[in-house]
């Protein structure tokens, strides 16, 4: 779906972020929750380098992004955005009760039980490279984030997805999740998990949502300088 | 509404923690959840000391308190847990779409946004107390965590609730989490959170699901000796 800037659906992302960070950004989910329904939608673009527009907090109490925006409500929080975007659209979130409240508790395990371990090893090999304790917390941190996706290998088995054999609104959020460790060889020992996570990223809804991710973002004087 | 044997809702909890962690423990959010709707439950103790029945991998892979079983499923993150029981709720999940996604926001928030970060302060203060890492590092976290309250309390302002002047799913995982740095006067110099918290804990159905938390621990003979 591409973005068209007179749709009512608008997400906010950012103009630019380092290469290593590029198609990692949070506004990836909403993204590919909208392909996946087949909801046009506009972006608010913001200045990555400059402070957040005042006015931004209004919809983004935290000044992150992404925010969502649509003819009935202003929402933040990639969970609850996708969780919104979901409520019509069977792919993401399934009409069954119980499967739906399944699908719910793989995203938020995604956003509670495994993303904060993987943030700070982020933490730990960017923002504070360098830093003494950086340099003596990382193997633990590495040792908790292993014993995640040992359960999380154990709970997939030989699934396809993590609720069986469909794709659902949890899977989107998981995947999002273990992409924040690319490169770092630590999903390698758990075979069914790099199997899952690229059957996920095959999805033609995912594709498009990352390229719609970096498309979006500009050239800058300061990188081709 | 007492804790009943027969009830059909089930949840896990631990049958006993450290004095610091009791009334702590995740199980206190859908027991909080259960009692703002009415809903009778018996609880699946585990035994904080023992390993977990293998079994209960089944209920929760990651094998962490609460699980959630009733007559059409079985769930697990207190986040998922307290949207199904608050599905029928109004007094939890608003029925009207945009208020209900709204409380969905915040609910998410404290779990994704707050969270992680209090979360690194209990590592540091608890399980890593007296490591080396843990000393450089808690100034960083310390300030992260006075950013998130900082941005809380200007998006709470003067309102009783987060989304107003009603209580929702999101305030209750907020306090939840809000509890977790009791005691180390982080929270003090926002007036506005502080009020908030205790507003929302004075809630009966908070004291009933306390108090079940606690009567809920067993005597230990190691703890008595």
């Amino acid at each position: 779906m591409p973005v068209d800037p007179k749709a009512p659906v608008r997400i906010s992302a950012l103009n630019w972020v380092p290469v290593f960070a590029q198609g990692h950004v949070r506004d990836l989910r909403p993204r590919w929750a909208l392909e996946e329904a087949g909801i046009p939608y506009a972006v608010r673009k913001l200045d990555v380098m400059a402070e957040r527009p005042a006015d931004y907090y209004e919809e983004q109490p935290f000044g992150q992004v992404p925010s969502y925006h649509d003819d009935t409500v202003s929402l933040f929080e990639s969970g609850a955005i996708v969780l919104h975007i979901g409520r019509d659209c069977e792919t993401l979130l399934p009409r069954d009760l119980a499967a739906r409240a399944r699908a719910t508790t793989w995203l938020i395990a995604a956003l509670n039980t495994v993303e904060p371990f993987l943030m700070q090893l982020a933490t730990i090999d960017v923002f504070a490279a360098g830093e003494e304790w950086a340099r003596l917390r990382r193997p633990g941190v590495i040792e908790m984030i292993d014993k995640r996706l040992a359960r999380l290998s154990d709970a997939l088995r030989e699934k396809s997805y993590l609720d069986g054999e469909r794709f659902t609104a949890g899977d989107l959020m998981m995947t999002t999740v273990l992409r924040s460790i690319d490169g770092k060889g630590l999903l390698d020992r758990y075979s069914n998990l790099v199997a899952y996570k690229a059957r996920c990223q095959a999805r033609p809804a995912f594709q498009a949502a990352l390229a719609a991710q970096i498309a979006d973002f500009e050239e800058r004087e300061s990188v081709r300088a």
